[in-house]
This record gives structure tokens, sequence and C-alpha cells, in this order.
């Protein structure tokens, strides 16, 4: 005789991609006690296993993990739309340097995480992974809003608005990473900024708090031709092998665009066993280019996907991210069948989970992993009818139709709306900063 | 003193985007009387020169024109993943021809153009461009929707399900164009498939009825590279000098997807008045290519944009499309400066009518103009705050932003649900045929 499981919610009815490497459960069941998945099957079966103190009813809709967001900036979402469509140079010296100079500070960064977390949550992102600065409140706006997140202060060699000299930086992040490394929810990480912004002497102490904690190495490598000219000039060699040269990669290394690699980069990565996160819509409006993602996934890498900043997006949709990433590759490759839609689906769960270390934690629906789950209503004209789940998450669905959204057991997103955060109030504090901010910028 | 102005409908408090050549109207005006704009202003105009019997508050809001889809086979709706990620010959022989032999009739035209109008009007589309086939069906779908559509039966060599040989195609034509020529929301139009799949004949054929009718002629052109070799191969000759020289080119034909077309023949649509309706997502999902839109906007060709079917895209939505269209051309020309968001929301809008001949119609806010008219909701947090309305429409609002919907007078959707159409019975209709198609497919 099979344990009875007690469940303190189940979510039952519908269509449960458990992104593992089994088929759709048509009829199925997901229930969670505490933070924990304790049952993923069918409906049928859970009927005779599980006793749940509350159910939602998902008939109609796709139940699955929550989606991870690879890397943003997040509390840029202040500056969305601040100024597009300009050249690269032109669009930071005259819109994003002197918008960050003169506005960035904990209460900046407190409400703008906020603000993103809301969108993202709504969106059905219950993971993120962050790069900015004033991470310490970064960390306080996504613990208060339920987010699972992958933090970290940038690090450069030029002083910071917020911790002023590296070697500051260095001390804000080790204490920023003693602080949060048991927290249920916020995973802290070391992420220098870029190959022309930090120096080898950088990379190599980030790498030493990495190997000391254990923590994720987070950097921006090959995004743009120039980034990779900067490198070849300065070191005479490509991204990779000056870093491999440097000592630094290895499998807890993230390198964020990766656009710009050669087949022995490729190479590297592979044997170092570094993982990427693509962030194609970015890399398209800022006209950088496209990732080899085709040969990152022939060659066994592990590949995330994520929306950058709202600077440079404008917005943190993985829906359109997926959508973009899949259509884009195709197109560039000239072959209809490389990145097919499950293949994206993975990378926005379970690939992009393992990518940020969180595979044992999040990515798929199985019992044993923390609650992140995510329920899509398929009850509209724009999903009717359905053939293939997957495609319709790819192709046809938007961050809007996310219905519910549980985090880590906490139900924090309920019939599209925000269970336990008040968006008017961080709308009204958003507009009010960005009042600020277009003063500032003349 | 000024005249009194009556109204049926005034839309006011919002951020007013007329797309002609005037900046944006901060609490702005909108006011119509039956199907006609009478005013657009300034609240405070509007205070002392309007009355309205109805008032729609738009504050944080955005008031602009209807999207224009430019091209679509709206029944395909019902094939939505069906089949994606395969070759496209795969594609077409394994499942899109049998599924559509099979499968097609007026019922199901008819409930596929109904289910694809609820999806464009709930996404802000006014006005749709339709080929397909059983099209007497579509228009009495667009025709109970509400919503504006240039309409045209699909014309090729081969006997059609619906017509059987060419020959009852042109009579089938020539009825549904003197049938709805007086409709004030149904344009019929003459539309010959493409250049492989039509004779000389049946192309010069079809250019006598668009020059007896004076309708539109609309036809797929230089899709893919495929394409472009048939056309050389058969007649020795680029795409655009062919239908030159066969004289079927003036400003009445419209040249669906032109993607692969070199200087000398942009030059021949520039100099013949062709317009261009570009289909940016369908083309990158089944690799075909991009269309070199900066050199048809450097020429001053006239450029729409549209999703294409549901199978090969998946959706109708306007917004994704804009977003990726400016994005993919930056990113392919290697220029941020490309298609900025501006003339993106004019491609979308009063460039996509003008393509369809409906410029003195539709695609801006005017006195005198029909009253088709979208207001977006930006009080969201994907979309806060704003610095620039151009940039959000593009780059961060979707298609479930959209919150009220006016067609030639007609407030078809409030509050983000259609007010006059069920769209419960016709997903389940939907779904029904679905059902059908799935045996059908084996």
């Amino acid at each position: 005789m099979t344990e009875k499981i007690h469940a303190d919610l189940m979510i039952k009815g519908g269509t449960v991609l458990t992104m593992t490497d089994g088929r759709p459960i048509e009829n199925g069941a997901v229930a969670l006690n505490g933070d924990t998945i304790v049952f993923v099957g069918t409906d049928r079966d859970a009927a005779g296993r599980c006793t749940a103190e509350k159910q939602i009813d998902a008939s109609g809709c796709v139940v699955m993990p929550g989606l991870v967001n690879g890397h943003t900036h997040a509390a840029m979402s202040l500056f969305r739309g601040i100024a597009d469509d300009l050249p690269l140079e032109q669009w930071l010296s005259d819109y994003i340097f002197p918008a960050e100079k003169n506005n960035l500070d904990d209460d900046f960064v407190y409400w703008g995480t906020k603000l993103a977390c809301a969108e993202m949550l709504l969106g059905g992102v219950t993971t993120f992974c962050d790069m900015y600065l004033f991470e310490e409140s970064a960390a306080r706006a996504a613990k208060e809003m339920g987010m699972r997140g992958v933090l970290g202060e940038v690090l450069y060699d030029f002083d910071s608005p917020n911790y002023g000299p590296i070697d500051n930086g260095f001390a804000y992040t080790e204490a920023f990473i003693k602080k949060w490394k048991d927290d249920p929810l916020i995973v802290p990480s070391i992420q220098p900024h870029a190959l022309d912004t930090c120096s080898p002497d950088l990379l190599v102490r980030a790498r030493e708090i990495s190997d000391t904690y254990g923590v994720r190495s987070i950097v921006h490598v090959a995004e743009s031709k120039g980034n990779v000219a900067h490198v070849r000039e300065k070191y005479g060699k490509s991204s990779f092998a000056y870093l491999d040269d440097l000592g630094v990669l290895n499998e807890r290394f993230v390198a964020i665009h990766a656009v710009w690699v050669d087949a022995e980069e490729i190479g590297i990565m592979h044997d170092r066993g570094v993982s990427v996160v693509t962030n194609p819509e970015s890399n398209m409006k800022l006209a950088s280019g496209w990732a080899p993602m085709h040969n990152y996934l022939e060659r066994g890498i592990t590949v995330g996907i994520g929306t950058d900043g709202c600077a440079s997006n404008n917005d943190l949709d993985l829906f359109g991210e997926m959508d973009t990433l899949a259509k884009l590759h195709k197109v560039y490759d000239a072959d209809p069948t490389h990145m097919n839609a499950r293949t994206v689906t993975e990378i926005a769960t379970r690939k992009g989970a393992c990518a940020l270390g969180l595979g044992d934690i999040t990515g798929t629906l199985a019992t044993g992993k923390k609650a992140d789950i995510i329920v899509i209503d398929f009850n509209k004209p724009h999903l009717t009818p359905v053939y293939n789940p997957y495609s319709h998450l790819v192709y046809a669905a938007k961050s809007a139709d996310v219905r519910d959204v549980v985090v880590n057991g906490q139900l924090l997103v309920q019939n599209a709306r925000l269970t336990k955060a008040d968006p008017a109030e961080i709308m009204a504090k958003g507009r009010e900063l960005a009042e600020r901010v277009n003063k500032s910028i003349g």
C-alpha cells in the first residue's frame, strides 16, 4: 500500500509539462507541501494518494515550472524606453551613464527591482539572475516580492556609485555572500562586469571568491564585435582563450551573451564546463549580433535565456524572448528545424536553472524540488485550438496568459494578479523616480 | 464662434497618437459620430466644443488608430501549431496540404475567420487583409465580427477545393467584388497566389480585373530563395522584372513578403508604385529570410506589416510583429538606428492602410476618417514608467494591453472583452473543427 501524501495545495486538471524527459501529462496534478513539490502525476493517481488543503482548478491550462530569466539588470526597469534606436556609444554616454550616475542609490534600486519583480512574476518568471549596483537593495526587494534570485553586485575597475573603489567592491560582495548564502530564495554570486571593464587581476580575484564560497561567477563576454576587438588588441587572444589562460573558467562560470566566439572558444567553453545565457532581443535591439546557439546545443553546453535590462529590450518578458530565440536562429541558420519549441522551453526552464547552478532546486516539476510552478491559461482565442502545448508556449502564448504563479510554495499570482504586493504603490513610486530621471538627463 | 460638435462617443484623458505628422497629444480627446471621427485634439478644446452622448476615460492610456494586419490567411487559425520546426517541403506536404485538402469548406473558413477576428480585435487590429479559400465565408465572418477587411479568394493554376478550375475562380472573384464593392467594412480584392503557382496568363487576367474594378491585386512575391530560383529558371528574369514585363505592376499591386529582391527590382517597385507587406515573424519561422525594409523605406516605397497565417507564426499579434520588425532589421543591418519605434508604428498603422488602398479611410486619427480607434492601457508594471509612448508600443506593450477597440464607430472591445461576439462559442467550435483536422492527418 502506497503512503498517503498530505499537501497544502494541489493544482489539478491541466496539462502538466514537467520539463523532465517525460511527455505532457493530460489531466495532470501537481501538489506541494510547504516549499516543496510532493506529487506530480495524473489527477486520477492524485485522487487516490493525495489529500490537499486547497485546490486550484487548471482545466484548459498548462502547468509547468516557473521560467528562469537568466540575466537582467532589474532596476533598469526605471529606465525603460528612456532612449532607443541610437548608436551604442551615444545611447550609453548621452542617456544611460548620466541617468545612472545621477539617480542610482539604494532607494532607486529597491523600487526598480520591485517593479521588475512585479512584471516578471505576472509574466511567469519565478527565478531571475541580476547584475546591478546597490544589490543589497535588489536582494531586499526580491525577497519581499518572494522571488528566487541569483544576485550579485557588478564589479569593475573604475569607482562605483555604490561602493567606490574595487577593494570595497570585493568587501561588499563577500559581505553580501555571507549574509545571503543560506537564504531559501536569494542566492548570492560574484558578477564582474566584462572583459573590457575588468582587469585580469579583478577576474582572478573573482574566481577566488567563487572558489571559496562555491558561488557562480557571472560575466558579460563577447557581447559585441567591439568587446572582442578590445580583448584581441589588449591581450592578443580571443575572449575565451584569454579567460582560460587566466584560469578563471570552470563549471561555476556563466558567460552572458557569448555572441562573437569562434569554434576554438566553443571547445574551451565545453571543456571547462562553462554555461551561457543568451539575450536574443537585447542583442538584436543593440544590433550586437546573435549567439551561435545551435553550436552550443550541439556541443552540450548548458544554455539559459535572459532578457537583459529594460533599457535594451525593453521588457522582462520570457515568452517574447522564447519566441524570438526560436525564430532568430531559424532564419539566421537558414534552417527551420533549429531551436524547436521543446528545446526552447527547456532553455527557459530546466537548462536555465542548471546554468545558474539551481538544477537541483528549480526548473522542472518533480517531487523533492522546490515548488516554483506556473499555470498558463490556454482558454483564449489566440491559444485555440491546441495541437501541441510546446508550440503554443513558444509561438503563441504571451506573458499576460500566465494565470497563477507559485514560488517556493507561495502563491504569488492568482488570476493574473499579485497576491502579496501592491502594484499601484510600486508603479506610483516608479513614476516618481522617473520624473527625477527625466530632470537629470535634461 | 466655432460650431458645436455633437458626438456619440468621446475617448478622453489619454495620450493621443494621431499617426499624422503631429506630436503626441497629452490629455487628448478623440470624438466620433456614427462611423466617423469628428474631433481630435486636447481635452480642454473638446470641453468647449464637443458634446458627447457617452465618454470613455482613457487616463494613463494611449489612444491611437487601430492596427492594420497587412497579410494573413485568417482561417488558418484552426491550424495553429499543427506542425512547426520542420523543413518547408515536409511541413507543407505532410501537414498543411493534407489538412487543407481534407477540411476546408465554407463552415471551416467561417469559424476559422471568426476565431482569427476575435484574436485580432482583442489585440488591437481593426483592419486585416486576407487571402484564403472560401473567401465569401471569410467576408461573412469578418462582417459579423465588425472588422474592416481587404479580402480576396486565392487564385492559382491548379483546381481549388472551393471553385475548381481557374475560370470558375475568376467568376467567383468577380461575383465577390460586385457583391462587396460598396460595403462599409469589406473591401474586395483579387489575390493571385504566387509566381510559381500562377501562370503569366492568370497574372495578366488578374490585372485586368484589378483595372476594371479598381481593386488591389495582392500576390506573394519572392518569399523564399526557391521562389526566386523558380522564376529565374522558368522566365530567365528576376521576380519584379518578370512582373513588370507582364505589365501587371502598378499602384494597386501589393507584393507580399518581397524578401529576395535586388536593387534593380527595388527601382522597378518604386517606379511602378508597388506597395509591400512584410511578415517578419513568418519569414523567420520558416527560415525564408528578411525583406530589405530599410531600402524600401529609403526609396519611399509604401510598406505595411502582416502576420501571415497562424500555421507559420503562430499568432495574429501585431504588437509582437512590430517588436520583431524593429529588432530583426537592426541586427541584420548591424545598425541600431534602423527601424525606429516611430517608423515601425507608422508601418503598422498609416503606411499599412496606404499599402492596402485605405489611406483615406483608416490608419490615422483625423476628422473625417472612419473611427478605427484603439485604447492601450499603460497602467501596468511592464509599461511603467513612460518616457516615450512610441518606444513602449513597439518594445514593451503587448496585445493583451489593448483595452478598448472601435471599428467603424462600433465599440467592439471594452475592458479587454468582446462586446458583440461570444468567444466561448467561437473557441468551442474551433476545438470541434480541430478534432476533425487531427483525424484527417492521422
